[in-house]
């Protein structure tokens, strides 16, 4: 017997006929002899009803009403999966994430779990209950109210359930079968993968795989939670995220995936003085505005002039909020125009193979040259290769990259329509 | 420097707009100097969907549920208006009924509240901010699991957060100007009272006023809460609940008004056995099904048949299990048909004055005659009389009395559409 926990996303939750399928898979889970504990995110359209409706009373409403507004969503899938499990004979008993003993910072819209405490999961568990667990919601340490965990929250409180439960595995349900080479909408022979390391799979979230969100798959790595990702609609065996790179013997790391992102943009310092300390006063602006930054270029000065340019890219919703913070200080440290460009495009490859096998980045250029694509900046890690492109191209850049490195499968992957959070 | 506890009901809260116009008022209470403590019903028809959606999932759906399900009403409408109030310039934080301690039974769907625990309240109000609480919703002081309060629920919520806050006054706002003498939608020139004593208001309640549910009267009365019933839709005083009949010198002591109650049934047991502990065992039947009875009729054996009949009301929703569970008993102890009745109708008169006033049955009694409105039960405390007339009658009769005792006021009275729970 296994402790199985399980998180739904939005889309499987629709209306009262997915959410009857999905208590159905929850119900023989059980019957298998698991216990199960399941995580679920708010019905379909039911987030974006609420933030709505919180706009037309107040267009910047206070972070700490937000968070319980939106938290009323969970609640509403959680109890209703939970009616539906007992009209299919079997006991289940839901909680909110505060009930559950997910306790977070108090960063309201972006809290971070800090503990998790599930007495009281732990408890109808050993009553041979089907728990239910809110996710997306936890209760703030300092200030007892409710928090949010942002983008991606539902996967994390599933991950750190499991983590606390020592669970043997966190299934993530979705709408896709799994982790792909690429996304199958673009590369029609993707490959569904079997097996992923943490490293590549935080590696493919962080260049725009949307399957899985970041923070959900650092907080697996930390604490070795065997994460299941597989569909909703089939019950074909997904893809598993566990392991480290490190453990990969050569024969085993091969090249995971590409991924692609079409979510940033690029800004550009021109003329700044070539001195030192300029450019760290330019991104302590762009940090004190509590904005992330991805891939930075610093061109050498070309000539004796004495300046340079900086370039440096961005999520696209902070665009503005950045070029107007660097318009305040461009008098000050005597630079030039600041250029926005958000016609611009990420692709990455992935994959722990490319730490023993030499000639990937050359392999990874040649591929993009043949296809016609300029590449604009290239950034890389131990186990990742990224460019950016103009965004035209970001679709022929995925296929000649999964091409050229022979990542396609037999079978046509299955597509389906909609996403969770 | 005044505490004032404000109720607002679903109607009042049926869209943006509306929770707008409730912030206004709201914030201008605090402006006017006031510590303000805010009870929300859930909005319109927020509940009636989630019902729909629980009847979806599952026909009988696990009262635990239900009551995880129908509490994300109020925490949706809670916060909203907590964002509406954060757009006017002013300070509020919102607090599940958990959070603001409504300690209440474990009986779901129809919890009583066993104590309220407000220290987070007095902790926000202490910082001047204005309080929300959730209506309707507690936390159970055995399971720790969360309840709501039933019918009426978010009054009772108001009327015990002004008690244990000692709060000077409870302003309940609904979508009628006050208490009226009648029900202005059959008694045109129906007045509104100025004030009531918490007895007679329970003697209203209890007859079918729907203005304010019997359980925060009760509850009201129990801590001494001045209750202001009033207008979401006018700034006009509207009737204030305090006191005691007691108190009352024969001068203030008056009649109060016409209740009338289209919601009950009537069940007749024919042939019961004419001994002992007959009359018994059928009532404690009925008790032992949790149906509440209301006005009871034994007939004096006729004949010397040793046979008598019994007649009881109760609310029609319960008219059929009542009856299944007679029929379970006829057997065993030999009475005869049971006959079910739902075509009648109740009408009581109210009032403090009618203790020191003789005549006050006789007038009653003649101007149903005069109607031409024949009585098949009558029932009396020491300030109502109630009884039980044909369905089709009804208004007729509460016109009759009405203008018997000249409780008519000179307005013609304001009617509105609409409800809150």
């Amino acid at each position: 017997m296994a402790l199985v926990v399980q998180k739904y996303g939005g889309s499987s939750l629709e209306n009262a006929d997915r959410i009857k399928r999905v208590a159905e898979r929850i119900v023989a889970t059980r019957k298998a002899g698991h216990d199960v504990v399941v995580v679920c995110s708010a019905m379909g359209d039911t987030t974006d009803e609420l933030l709505d409706l919180a706009k037309q009373v107040n267009p910047v409403p206070p972070e700490r009403e937000m968070d319980m507004l939106l938290t009323a969503g969970e609640r509403i899938s959680n109890s209703l999966v939970a009616m539906a499990i007992s009209a299919l004979g079997a006991e289940a008993r839901s909680f909110s994430g505060s009930q559950a003993g997910v306790i977070t910072t108090s960063a309201h819209g972006n809290a971070r779990i800090i503990d998790v405490t599930p007495g009281r999961v732990r408890t109808a568990l050993d009553e041979g209950k089907i728990v239910l667990v809110a996710g997306f919601q936890g209760v703030s340490q300092d200030t007892k109210d409710i928090t949010t965990l942002g983008r991606g929250g539902s996967d994390t409180t599933a991950v750190a359930l499991a983590a606390a439960l020592k669970a043997d595995v966190c299934e993530i349900y979705t709408d896709v079968d799994g982790v792909y080479s690429a996304d199958p909408r673009i590369v029609p022979d993707a490959r569904k993968l079997d097996a992923v390391t943490y490293e590549e799979m935080l590696e493919m979230a962080a260049s725009g795989a949307k399957v899985l969100m970041l923070r959900c798959v650092e907080y697996g790595r930390r604490y070795g939670v065997r994460i299941h990702v597989r569909s909703s609609y089939s019950t074909k065996p997904g893809t598993i995220v566990s392991g480290s790179v490190e453990d990969l013997n050569v024969e085993q790391a091969m090249i995971t995936g590409v991924a692609h992102d079409r979510s940033e943009a690029k800004v550009t310092v021109t003329g700044v003085p070539d001195q030192a300390g300029v450019a760290a006063r330019i991104f302590r602006t762009i940090a004190d505005a509590e904005i992330d930054i991805d891939m930075v270029l610093q061109n050498v000065s070309s000539t004796d002039s004495g300046k340079t340019d900086i370039t440096f890219t961005l999520s696209k919703s902070n665009g503005p909020a950045a070029v107007a913070s660097l318009e305040k200080i461009r008098g000050g440290l005597g630079f030039g125009p600041v250029l926005y460009d958000d016609h611009v495009g990420k692709v990455s490859l992935v994959g722990a193979g490319m730490r023993s096998h030499p000639g990937v980045t050359a392999t990874f250029c040649e591929a993009l040259a043949e296809a016609g694509v300029n590449i604009e900046i290239i950034n890389t890690s131990e186990i990742r290769i990224s460019v950016l492109i103009r965004d035209t191209q970001l679709d022929d850049a995925v296929k000649a990259i999964h091409t050229a490195f022979d990542l396609g499968g037999d079978e046509e992957a299955v597509v389906y329509a909609g996403s969770g959070r």
